[in-house]
Order: structure tokens, then C-alpha cells, then sequence
């Protein structure tokens, strides 16, 4: 198989370089090009088709938790901006500021939303006056934009596509709700479709969104050890709608502020997925968010009535509701399996002519190579079958990986001493929740507090940092 | 009904001031909230609902025509605006510039994408190398800002959502044909989901797209007689490839120029639905694009078993593949009647205790108020038919409108005189091609070319204006 080794060949071992490893399937595996907009990318068909993959997913989900889409300007006026005074602190930094209309300045200067809080303030102020007016639950799906200075494709650019859901509650018992649930159903998102184990926990004070009363996070580990936080879901007490005025009547016709709440998952995803499931032959994607599930790749496709016949196979694999495709070019089929592998495609699907007089094909399983020579009568339930074993070994996969990284350690020594002895990963450690102590850990042992998680475990009495009597657990870890 | 006068009364009537009761409706009926950033809207819940099924159903017919969707930067550098020079001279007066990252002044400062060709071409030339690579048959969805004097809510706003397709071919005939399907996908798109008749013609010289060899349009016609351009489609011809230095390797081995097209439709459809089908109720919708097919409203909700019955009877509905609802509010039902035409919600499904015995309901149908009774056992063909009656309804209702108000006229005082005596309408006049020509008509009489429709009719063999040999027969009118 020459054009496999040859393709192979092109992209960097992960081993040796996990960084470029990353970028030479971004490219390779199409899902990006560089654009002369620094930090921006365009975002080619096979990388876009697995974020309307996951938009599709998500979507329903937030729809059947009872949320609608609309859709806010893309501006914002300086004024309304600055509002909440830590929102706009934490966002004016790094801000596009567009200041000309035309040939003539702007009377105010305005930004290209970073977040929507503001405008979804401004919105609730026009139409909240009532208790029956309470909850509003909206999401959007639009672009945001960060003047980030280094930038990556999908895990930090200048512009990316994300999901901002804003809801507006009459207490704040029912926002906190919303905000566990939002949580919940990222995490159950990421589990269930993108066969991503994450952590679910509270981010420290020091970690919050700007403007927020608590941040909640997912966080998972990629294959180098480092974490991603992969999604986040704020609540917002009733400071928003203090700094905006925001005021409803409520059962008793007394006067109110509601509580908000805000949660989004970005384009970031798709870096993610590259790094929690990617390997030396490109890239692994989940089968539910897979463009192309099924592969089907004909042999010595010369011969007459192969082409014809894996064709055949191919349109009743359509028919039968899963995404496949043929590749009937006239490259060699090494090349093909290659090509695939580097794109990830769940399954391949070879026939040739000696499969064709045994009414049989060969399904290969992207992730670990295994090959089984099936009936064409049982496509339906092995191609069905194959996927979800695809689904569950990469998850298995991913979760061994975090759990062969994830150390428990009682002093500063002992973090620095594993993390020396095995790389990168998640450190369990208790914290007595001081920032000082925080920001020390960080110092001295290069790991960040990544999240305090829901699970309330406890692995010593004494603060890590400080030795005074801990309160929590703390998953540390270097971030992407 | 005093619930319904009452609602009712609040909008203008569309006969006394059309612009005002436009406007009435995309507020009553909850389409859009206006924002403290002048010429930019929120689109609600129910507006984006209708722009959610017009992209489904755009979405589907882009990709059964073999397109695929992809995603670029919302930014174009001032540089790359300025390659082609019609283009940059069309545009560069209308964008958002941002001139600033956070603090730090840019380098060079970025427009707000008003279009994307631009940034296509720039991709096209990293990834077009040979005649294999084409063609490329691309869109995206995204939004897009134009900094416009005067705005109105969907006709004409800074920002506004659109698809902008984007192909690039090998040879100057198959661009051409790409651009003509795309214009029959968007005719038979209106006609057949928005129930709106359209002209399909050419664009004349002076009303092309800036940058493009010819521009082909479809115009309809609204209810007060004005002319709206509701997509477009243009041939670019190679001019694109040459100003960005795309170059590929034909089969023959040597250098040639692509041919490039790009077409688009906008949140604009939603503006054109309101005052193609609106009535002085409020909203009209077509039932394919209807965020509510049906909505049900139980009688005497207070009486036992009735709220449940309804509710019951709304389930099946939904089941049956249908977008339905139940209003089980404590409004008055005259309030609901009111509410839900203003929503312009296709079928009314009226059930009270008396309907109930008889196993049966009320069917109203919004645009023309036709009550029937029919068996709760028939409703999945009932309501079949009757959406299916709607669509027809309206289609016929405005097509009429268009017949009605579409003059042909052979002189300038004929285009005065009918035009005085019936108001706005299409006027179909010959015309010799000078610009001239096209100027004074418009001065003259006040109407402009919209366009020169494919049907080759003739109606005399003279200009209009200057009374020399005609060419083309042209569309004229008042345009949004």
C-alpha cells in the first residue's frame, strides 16, 4: 500500500510534535484554510458539515428543553456595553471597535460582539413588565468575535461560530436550575455524540465570566494531557438586570428583578474531537457527527460490474439512513484508505469481485483497523452495530487516557514530581479557596485551577498550597 | 368578539398608510424589536421561526443541486476589497470599517463583510489548481452589513441575514447554466413555498452587481404595487479570476481563468411574505414556512373535559407531521382569534363542548375566513388539504394582484397617465437599451427598470422614451 504510506507520511507524529500534529489535520483533513484575516479561517465543507452536525444535535436538544431561537444585531454601542461595569471590563480588551460607516465616523463607536449579554439586556428591558412575561428562553447560533493575540484553528481564534443561550427567570432558584441543566446537557452532548468523556464542575472566583455570580464549566483532557474547556454555562443573579433596569411585576404586583443565565459551546468542539480522538493516520470522528459514516471503497474497480455493483451497495446504506459515500476516482485504493483514515470516516466499506460472487464486503472500523468480512443481507444491522462500537471504543479510549492522567496528589512536590515523572494531565488536589494559594499552585507547578467538580470528593483535610484546612477539590491542569 | 375589534384596532390599516401598517405588523406580530443600533433589529422567536424554514427548505434544494456549505471570516481586509476595481467602487462606500483590535490601532484596517466574493476568490486561489479541482460549488448562511441611510425592518437593514452561493467553474457555459438554475431554484423556491408569483429576467447594465458580467433577477410585486427584488443571481465571467490571479491547468495541460457565479437570498423574503399576503388582520403566512400550521383554540375551556380534548386533539396534529399548537391561556377567545391572525397562522381548529359530543371541530382558515365543520376522524386529510388550499388561495390572490397591476404601456404619457389613475404597478414598456432611455423614463414617470424578464415578449417595436428601434421589452416600477 504505497499511497497509503505516502499520504501517512505527511502529517507530523503527534508524538513528536502535538501541536503541529494538530495543524496538519486541520489542513489536511480539510476542515480549514488560512485566510489573510490573521486569526480568522475559513471553514471548508468537511469541516462546516461536522458543525452543522453538532448544531443539528444541539439544537433539539435546546428546543426540546423548551428554548427558541432568535437573533440579536452583530454590534454593540460603546455605551450599552459598558452597563455592567465587570462584563464590560473583562470584554472591552479585546474587542474589534468599528468606527466608520462608509466615509463618515460613527457619532459611537461600536463593537462586534464579543457575548450578547448586553443586547439581550436591552431586549428584556422592551419586552418584561409581567411575571407572565417570565421565563424568556432563547439561544442563538451566530459568530462572536475576540481580539485574541495567538490564535489556533477551532480552539482560539478571532471569529468563531458558537451557540449563546440567554434566559431570563422570575428567582433565582429557577435560574441556578436552568444553569445545572444547560450543563447537563453539554455534558450529556459531548458524551453521548462526540464520545468525550468531561468533568463537570464550578469554575473559582478568580475563573468566572465577566459579570457573572458563578460559572459553571465541562472539562475534558485531550490526548497530550492538556484540558479543554469545552463548555460553559453562567449565572448571572440579578446584576444585569440591576445595571439595566430590567423590572417586572410580579404575582403580588411588586416590583422585581429577574435572574439570568447564559451557557455557549463554540466551533472549538471540532479541535476537541481532533485531539481527544485523532491518531498518526488523521482524523477520528465520532460517528454521530461523522459527515461521511460509511465509506465505500471499490477493489479492482477495473473488473466489470464492481463499480456498478459498490454503488448499488452505497445508495441502499443511504437508504437506509446512515451518511455514506463512494469514492469510484480513479486514484489507487491505498490512496483511498489513506485519504479516509486522514478524514476520520467511521467506517470503510471495500468490495471486490470475489466479495461480489459471496454476496459479501469487507467493513473496516476507522479507529482501531479491525476487519470483518460481513453479508451484503446484514448491511442494516452490522453497519448499525459497527457505529456504535466505533462510539463506545473511542470513548473507552478517551476516558482510559484521562484516567491514566488524571493524578491525586497531597503537596506542591508531589504535582510537580508526577507531572515531571509523566507529562501532562489533571491534577486532583484540595484547595482551601484562597487566591492566593491559586495563583501559587499555578507558579510554582504550571497547572491552573481547571474546575471544582460537582462530585464532592475529598482527598486530604489540608490545602495543597497552604496546608490550612481545605474546602474543595480542585481539578488543576495546563489549558488549551 | 370585543377581544378581536380591540386587538385589531391597534394596527394601521394598510390602505390608509401601507408603510406604517408594514411596520405594525413586524411589532404586533412579534417578527422584530428595534435596537439602540440604528438600522440593526432583533429578530424574535416568530420571525426567526420563518427564517429557520425558509433556510431548511433553501438548504435542501442547494444541496440536492450538488452545494456545499462552508463558512468565511466576517472581515475583508481593505486590500483585498480593493483587487477588483468595480467591485470595491460599488461597495467600499456602504461598509463597517473596524479600525481597532481591543486598544492597539490596526495595521490595516477590515470592512464588515458587505459580500464575500472577495474573500472566496482569496480561497479559491489556494485550493483551485487544476480542472479537477472544479468546479467548486459553495454557499454559506451568515450575515452580512451594508451601511444604508435609511432603514426598515427586513426590507432594507445594516446587518441582515442571507445565503451567498459562490461557484467557480472551468469554463464561461457552465457558470452561465449555474447561474440561471440558481435563479430557477429561487423562482420555483417562491412560488411553490412562499406562495409568491416572481418575474425571472436580467438585470440592465446600470442596475448590475457591482463587479459582475450580467446580474439576473426575480421581482415581485407587493401589495401596494411596488416592485421588490427578491434574489439574484450573477455571472461573473472570469473577471474575478483575473483581478485574484486564479489560474488552473485544464486537461490539456495548459494556464487558463475560471469562470466564477454568486447568488443570494435574504431575511428581505421575510418583508416580501408580510406584503405579498397581509391583510389588515395582520400576518398571512404561507403554510410551508409557517412557525404554526395550526393553532387550537378550545370553546369554553372552563367546561370539563374541554381543555384535555383539545389538547388531545393537538397532539395527534403534531404527530401527524404537523406544526401545531394549543392556546390554554386564560385570554378570552376572541382574544385568541385576533392574536393568532395577527400571527398569520394558516388554521384556526376552534373545539368546544357542543364539537366535542359530535366528534368534530371548526376549521378556519386565516386568509379568507372559511369556517367548515368537519369529523375529528378526518383532520389529517382535512388539514392537508386545506394548507394545501391556503397556499393556493394566497398564490392566486397575489397573482391577481400582479395582473392587475401591470400595465402595458407604449409611451411615456400612457406610463403617466395609468400609473395616475391606478397607482403603482409593473409597467411593461419597450426599450431601445441606451441608459439614456433608462434614465428618463425613470425621471419622467418615476419608475425604474427592474428587469428584462426571459420571456422575449414584445409589444411594440419602439422605445418608450426616445421612439428608435426597440430592443428588449423591460419591467418597470417602484422598487423597496
Amino acid at each position: 500500500m504505497a499511497g497509503n504510506k505516502m499520504k501517512v507520511d505527511q502529517i507530523t507524529s503527534m508524538d513528536e510534535d502535538f501541536a503541529k500534529w494538530y495543524t496538519d489535520i486541520c489542513k489536511k483533513a480539510e476542515l480549514i484554510e488560512y485566510t489573510s484575516v490573521k486569526g480568522c479561517m475559513v471553514i471548508r465543507p468537511y469541516g462546516y458539515a461536522i458543525w452543522e452536525n453538532i448544531q443539528k444535535e444541539l439544537d433539539s436538544r435546546f428546543k426540546k428543553t423548551g428554548h427558541e431561537n432568535v437573533c440579536m444585531p452583530m454590534f454593540i454601542p460603546e455605551s450599552l456595553l459598558q452597563k455592567e461595569k465587570d462584563h464590560v471590563e473583562g470584554f472591552a480588551p479585546e474587542v474589534a471597535w468599528v468606527t466608520h460607516g462608509g466615509t463618515e465616523p460613527l457619532e459611537e463607536r461600536l463593537c462586534v460582539r464579543p457575548t450578547s449579554e448586553t443586547l439581550f439586556c436591552e431586549h428584556y428591558k422592551n419586552i418584561v413588565h409581567s411575571y407572565r412575561d417570565l421565563p424568556k428562553l432563547y439561544n442563538q447560533w451566530v459568530s462572536v468575535v475576540r481580539w485574541e493575540k495567538t490564535t489556533r484553528p477551532f480552539l482560539r481564534s478571532r471569529e468563531f461560530l458558537w451557540q449563546e443561550g440567554h434566559t431570563i427567570h422570575a428567582t433565582a432558584e429557577e435560574a441556578i436550575e436552568e444553569t445545572e441543566k444547560m450543563l447537563n446537557v453539554y455534558a450529556d452532548f459531548c458524551e453521548d455524540v462526540l464520545a468525550m468523556p468531561v468533568v463537570k464542575g464550578k469554575k473559582t472566583e478568580s475563573d468566572k465570566f465577566a459579570g457573572a455570580v458563578s460559572t459553571y464549566a465541562i472539562e475534558a483532557l485531550m490526548h497530550d494531557g492538556k484540558a479543554l474547556q469545552a463548555g460553559t454555562s453562567h449565572y448571572f443573579g440579578d446584576g444585569f438586570a440591576k445595571a439595566f433596569d430590567i423590572q417586572f411585576s410580579d404575582k403580588d404586583n411588586k416590583k422585581a428583578y429577574p435572574h439570568q443565565t447564559s451557557w455557549g459551546v463554540t466551533t472549538r468542539l471540532i479541535g476537541a474531537i481532533i485531539m481527544t480522538h485523532g491518531d498518526n493516520n488523521g482524523l477520528v470522528l465520532p460517528p454521530a457527527v461523522a459527515p461521511i459514516q460509511v465509506v465505500v471503497v471499490p477493489i479492482a474497480a477495473h473488473k466489470e460490474g464492481v463499480v456498478e455493483k459498490a454503488t448499488k451497495v452505497c445508495e441502499t446504506i443511504k437508504q437506509l439512513g446512515f451518511r455514506a459515500k463512494i469514492d469510484d476516482s480513479d486514484n489507487s485504493p491505498g490512496w483511498k484508505f489513506a485519504e479516509y483514515e486522514m478524514k476520520g470516516v467511521p467506517l470503510r466499506l471495500e468490495i471486490g469481485p470475489r466479495d461480489i460472487e459471496n454476496n459479501a464486503c469487507v467493513l473496516v472500523t476507522r479507529h482501531d483497523g479491525e476487519k470483518e468480512v460481513v453479508s451484503l443481507d446484514d448491511l442494516a444491522t452490522k453497519i448499525d452495530e459497527k457505529l456504535k462500537a466505533v462510539h463506545d471504543g473511542i470513548y473507552k479510549k478517551a476516558l482510559e487516557n484521562r484516567e491514566n492522567r488524571t493524578y491525586a496528589c497531597t503537596t506542591m512536590d508531589e504535582i510537580k514530581e508526577v507531572l515531571a515523572k509523566n507529562g501532562d494531565g489533571f491534577v486532583k488536589a484540595m484547595w482551601c479557596e484562597s487566591e492566593e494559594c491559586e495563583d501559587k499552585v499555578k507558579e510554582i507547578t504550571g497547572v491552573g485551577s481547571r474546575c471544582i467538580p460537582f462530585t464532592d470528593e475529598k482527598i486530604s483535610d489540608k490545602c495543597v498550597c497552604c496546608g490550612k484546612p481545605a474546602k474543595k477539590l480542585v481539578y488543576w491542569g495546563k489549558a488549551y
